[in-house]
C-alpha cells in the first residue's frame, strides 16, 4: 500500500513526520513526500526544511493521503492554490483512506471534501473549521466514512496507530507502538484546551487568531 | 539559546523532529539541523529525506545538542566516524544541556560522555548501552547532570518537553503542549516492553538484535 504525504511551504513539520513514522514502520509500506513543486520545502519555524521527492503529477494516486497542518496564516496558501485543491480532489477519488493532521483539515474542507461532515483540527482552528460549513468536533481522531481527521500536530501519531490498527489490525499497530516506543509521558497534563490553565487557552488563542488574520509570509 | 540537531545518513525522523518541535515552538529559540556534510540526509526507511542546514564546522557551539537515533545498525555509522565523536565532544564542551533520543545514547556513550552513568535508550538498545559501559535505566527521560537521554523514538517529545521546564519553567513548557495539542491517546496501551504483549516483545527484540548484528547499508 502507498501512503501519498502531502507538503507545502511553512508546514509544521512534526503534523507530517508523526504518521510518516507510523506508516514507515509498517512493513512492506511504501511512503512518499509529495507537493506542488518537488524540492525543499520551508517549515513554519523559518528554522529548517522537509523535502518532497515527488511532485503532484508524478502521484495521481495514494491508498491513503496525509494532509498536514501548520501555524496560521500558512494554511492559506494551499488552501488558495487550485492545483493544490484540485490533486486533492482527484488523489481523494483514489484512495481508501483520506487524511487530515491539525489545521490540515482546513484544507480538506476548502477542497469540498468535509461539507456538512464532523471533522476535528487544532483546538485553535474550530471557529475557522466551522465558517468553512464542517462540524468541529472535540475528539483526538474523527472518523467520517473513509475521511479521518484528527487533532493538533502531535494527534497524527495516534491518528495513524488508529489508522494502522482498523487497515491491518489491532497486533500490527501495537507492533509499531512498541518500535516507537510510544508509552508517553508527558511532564504536565496541558495538552488540550479542556485541561490546561484557562487563562493560558485565552491567551494562545487570542494570539492565533491574530496570526490567523495577516497573510502567508513563508 | 540555540539548539543543535545532529543528523547523520540512516536516522529517525521523528527523533529528530519530536524535540525539534518542541524548541521550535519556545518563543525565540533557535533550532539549527547540522550534520558532517550539509544537504540531504537519507532517513531510515529509505523512504525520505531530512535536511542538513549546516556542516559540523560551521556550529562549533550550542547551548543544547540533541543526537537522534536509528534504526539498527545504522548507530554504527556515527559511532565509527572519527570527526562525528569529535563534533560531540567538543560541542558538549560548550554547552549547559547535552540530550539524546532513542538509541543516540549509543553514540553519546561511544563519544565517552556516559562512562560508568545512568542513560536510557530504545528498550531494544539496552544491552549495547551496557556492553558500552553504560547503566541502562527504564526510565523515558533520565536526567545525569547535563545529559539528558529519552528512551525510544517517540519519548524525545517528552525529553524536550521537560528539559522546557527545568530550563524556561512549568508555564512555558505547557503552552509548548497545548500549542502542540500534545494530549497523547493512542489506541492501545503497549508502547513499553513493560506494557505489550510478551511474545510480541521477545518477537520484535529478536529482530532488532539480528539488526544490529548487520553492517549499515544507507
Amino acid at each position: 500500500m502507498k501512503v501519498a504525504i502531502m507538503l507545502y511551504d511553512g508546514i509544521t513539520a512534526l503534523d507530517a513526520i508523526g504518521p510518516y513514522e507510523v506508516f514507515a514502520t509498517v512493513e512492506g509500506m511504501q511512503v512518499e513526500f509529495v507537493a506542488k513543486n518537488k524540492g525543499l520545502i520551508k517549515l513554519d519555524s523559518k528554522m529548517g526544511y522537509l523535502h518532497a521527492d515527488l511532485s503532484f503529477s508524478e502521484v495521481p494516486s495514494a491508498d491513503i493521503l496525509v494532509v498536514p497542518g501548520c501555524r496560521p496564516p500558512n494554511f492559506k496558501s494551499p488552501m488558495n492554490d487550485e492545483d493544490t485543491l484540485h490533486w486533492i480532489q482527484q488523489i481523494h477519488e483514489t484512495t481508501k483512506w483520506t487524511t487530515s493532521v491539525c489545521n490540515g483539515s482546513l484544507i480538506l474542507s476548502t477542497a469540498g471534501l468535509l461539507n456538512g461532515a464532523e471533522a476535528t483540527s487544532h483546538w485553535g482552528s474550530f471557529d475557522l473549521l466551522r465558517s468553512l460549513g464542517t462540524i468541529p468536533t472535540e475528539e483526538r481522531v474523527v472518523r467520517q466514512g473513509k475521511i479521518v481527521t484528527a487533532a493538533g500536530v502531535s494527534a497524527g501519531i495516534d491518528m495513524a496507530l488508529q489508522l494502522v490498527a482498523w487497515e491491518w489490525g489491532e497486533d500490527i499497530s501495537k507492533s509499531v507502538q512498541l518500535l516507537l516506543e510510544y508509552d508517553p509521558m508527558p511532564p504536565f497534563d496541558a495538552g488540550s484546551p479542556k485541561k490546561a490553565p484557562a487563562p493560558m487557552v485565552e491567551q494562545l488563542k487570542m494570539m492565533l487568531q491574530e496570526l490567523a488574520k495577516q497573510e502567508p509570509k513563508i
